[in-house]
């Protein structure tokens, strides 16, 4: 018997809208779903797909707790990878949902990690929140030649002024409890009244304000973002 | 009367099926619809979408010369405005189709500089082709604290060797004929045989291939991706 096909599905930054045709109709025909889920409320995943989702599939969280070692979050990609196997191994599919896109940032690579090499594989990717949040201020997110480089928050100072100096621009990811330092850091180095942030991108209660303006509080999903050439909208 | 909203609408990669819900929607209720087009030949936009595009829409094509200098493609970015200005004016929404996503490397900044100070304006984000091309190969983007860092092709070597140093993840956009001089950089670098390559992502004739087996001979619509970390599959 031929084994099922492993989907790696991204479902965009939010807004179930912004879900792709392909993303939507594998959701819909699926009857194995895995997603991420925290340990306690809802999957962020599974809540921009849900209406999507058939009554009776057949769902797989994989509870990774916000802030773990890489020990239990091995074991649990571990378990996850398990329990999606016995369901390829019998010949049916599995939509795993991603975030975003599964290959940006996303917590898929652990599960495709463990499973290419024994299935058949498809990724659909997805919008991401990088392109998400400057549409949530009408503002080019990168132009012509320009070098575009993508920082995570946590990065130390050091890092991330030098990564700022040599890219004309710049999008900070998973902010969270980082925000303080890293208006610091953008007012330091007289960035502060030029960049943008927003959160929940796409959503109906997304923010964009510039980082002037921005709360100290920023979730995880958040980006602030920089556009540091002499003129973004040279003709 | 109210004037007419301009909606900048990523169309994705280039298989329809990646085009958001929200993209084909507003592209099947659009009356007016303007897309880039290429002085002979199809325009790449129209051709993604053209399945959601009502026969008795009004299409304004704007076609910019493949190769250009900056004063030509002013004056042809200063008609379509005009020509989209009048349809606002009269009340109606415009649809601008733009391949991958609007903000993202894209030719709908020059229309949004020269009309959002006088509509309302909404970005749709779509699916890149930095994404996309991830997809191909199923291989993860950028993941954990990594760095990523795009770079257009058409930038000076020793850009690229600086940019690619500091980064544990790269993405090279616009490679046309920069494919052979690129090829031998990464050579040099030693990074030849780590690096992905992969031509119209999403579509039938997509190739991924591994950058030291793919032709010299590259369209612009190419990209080599490589994750310079130790193992991009840590578990």
């Amino acid at each position: 018997m031929a084994t099922g096909t492993l989907f790696g599905v991204g479902t965009g930054p939010g807004d179930p809208e912004l879900m792709t045709r392909r993303a939507w109709r594998l959701i819909e025909a699926a009857r194995i779903i895995a997603y991420p889920a925290p340990d306690t409320g809802e999957s962020f995943a599974r809540a921009i797909a849900s209406d999507a989702i058939a009554d009776d599939a057949i769902e797989i969280p994989m509870v990774v707790p916000m802030r773990t070692g890489r020990a239990p979050a091995q074991s649990i990609y571990d378990e996850a990878a398990s329990a999606i196997s016995e369901h390829l191994d019998a010949g049916s599919n599995v939509v795993v949902l991603c975030e975003g896109d599964p290959l940006f940032y996303g917590s898929f690579m652990y599960l495709l990690a463990r499973l290419k090499d024994s299935y058949d594989v498809e990724i659909v990717p997805g919008v991401t929140s990088l392109t998400a949040c400057a549409a949530a201020h009408a503002h080019p997110l990168v132009a012509r030649n320009d070098v575009l480089t993508i920082l995570p928050g946590p990065l130390d100072d050091l890092v991330l002024a030098e990564r700022i100096a040599t890219a004309e621009a710049i999008a900070i990811m998973k902010i969270g409890r980082h925000m303080p330092r890293l208006k610091a850091l953008f007012s330091r180095l007289g960035l502060a009244d030029r960049a943008l942030y927003v959160s929940h991108a796409s959503l109906g209660y997304q923010r964009n304000l510039r980082l002037q303006d921005a709360p100290n509080e920023a979730p995880y999903f958040s980006m602030i973002l920089l556009y540091k050439g002499d003129d973004p909208w040279i003709r």
